[in-house]
């Protein structure tokens, strides 16, 4: 009898961390940014890191991951410290003895309360009804995604200045792959710089910090399976040098299963 | 001749620091919340120990502050970390060797870009020409601040369940006190508990997770001086015993100051 082991996922692959204190990983070419690793990826990471940790305490709630410098191709070291109640988390992301990246994580367990949800799904066509359509096939991660865009794809060489940073576009996993936190949590960092929306081309840009608050339970997350999810990002204000993304993740049948901020430094 | 000394504002009495390591602050009562002291008065100290390092580069850019347990009334510490280049910073407040409060914060220098600004500010009629209205005078904190609803004030006993979670108020702080970044920190905070306006009641809820993205320039919030900020916040979801806020603050003649997100914890 011949044993056939499917190889991981690429994602699953890039989350592999050692055993041992502190644990190891190392970046994976299919999540290559233009700079080091898809930033996305690496709070994924880090999410995984507390996930696997045996004295956690229910899933995350909210994460934020500030990008301190570039992380090398190769290997890194995460270090986690529990602060407080098994529920919040301080990590530390090293190479060479330097911290590339930091986060903080709160965890906890949820109970059943009153609910609403304010904020309305973009009116989007089904997925199937749209092409494949991504980013450009020199950003590495972004093959590991099948992308199809309601609005705001990523500005072509014609494209000009747009008078609106909006972007809303269905996002799995290719090959498809069952939603987690990990992968969700990626998924909030899929938006392509805004600025280059804005000023239909690209320049040099990049996360400073991003947080994640999430809203679905890992039983919501098991229902999505490996669908799309609706992703839509926009921008508030661009000045001197910076600009925030607001963001959020909805599953096909409406429910908002994560909504993300981040701070990114661009240079025109 | 006698010299007469003014007391310190109330805001810079919370703010005061002893020097050593660590740095050592008193809660004050004029900045009690129900339980402990105000979140924001936390988020403006920790800024302001940044602020006043002798190594830190440039202005805040972004702050996150998780709320891990209650501050007890009287003395705390505060430790400081730089992560890198001056410019990541790492923060813990402790009482008796417990942390209380993490934060994490970027700040950094800017240079001029070009800029935009795509939100749109809230309509709102002249703070003059509104009632001085705040929170209930039994919530300390808010005393120091003259705040003017525009829509969405804090609910009374019979105000029942509204459909909507936006607040929109003009505040400034009283006595009045030039804006800075501590005090900006602070004010994206002066938001009470969004569920408290959806169901029409007051219940057990507070602050996880802060975010504050600065988009001001210390120049642009010297200009605002002691002017009031027109302050709005809304919440997107609300579900399992968490709902998240996202607040902007903006000065009189339409810079946007500040964007903001929460995470808070409710009990129904």
């Amino acid at each position: 009898m011949t044993e056939i082991v499917a190889p991981p996922h690429p994602f699953d692959a890039a989350l592999t961390l050692t055993s041992g204190e502190p644990l190891k990983g190392r970046t994976q070419p299919e999540y290559a940014n233009m700079v080091g690793p898809f930033g996305g990826m690496t709070a994924a990471t880090l999410v995984r890191v507390i996930e696997q940790h045996p004295d956690r305490l229910g899933n995350p709630l909210a994460l934020t991951v500030n990008y301190a410098g570039p992380i090398a191709d190769g290997e890194f070291e995460i270090t986690s410290r529990i602060l407080r109640t098994n529920q919040h988390w301080q990590l530390e992301l090293v190479q060479d003895g330097t911290v590339t990246t930091s986060a903080t994580a709160v965890f906890g367990t949820r109970r059943d309360t009153w609910a609403d949800t304010e904020l309305t799904m973009p009116a989007a066509p089904d997925p199937e009804d749209l092409p494949a359509q991504g980013l450009p096939d020199f950003i590495a991660w972004a093959r590991n995604y099948d992308m199809r865009f309601v609005e705001g794809a990523i500005p072509g060489q014609d494209s000009g200045e747009c008078p609106e940073s909006t972007s809303t576009v269905w996002v799995r996993d290719t090959p498809a792959r069952p939603l987690d936190f990990p992968s969700l949590t990626a998924m909030t960092d899929v938006f392509y710089p805004r600025v280059f929306l804005r000023r239909g081309r690209y320049m040099a840009a990049g996360t400073v910090s991003l947080t994640v608050y999430f809203h679905a339970t890992a039983e919501q997350l098991d229902a999505v399976g490996a669908d799309h999810v609706l992703g839509t990002a926009r921008a508030h204000r661009f000045t001197r040098g910076y600009f925030d993304q607001a963001a959020q993740l909805w599953s096909r049948d409406g429910s908002l299963l994560a909504t993300s901020h981040q701070l990114v430094y661009f240079k025109d």
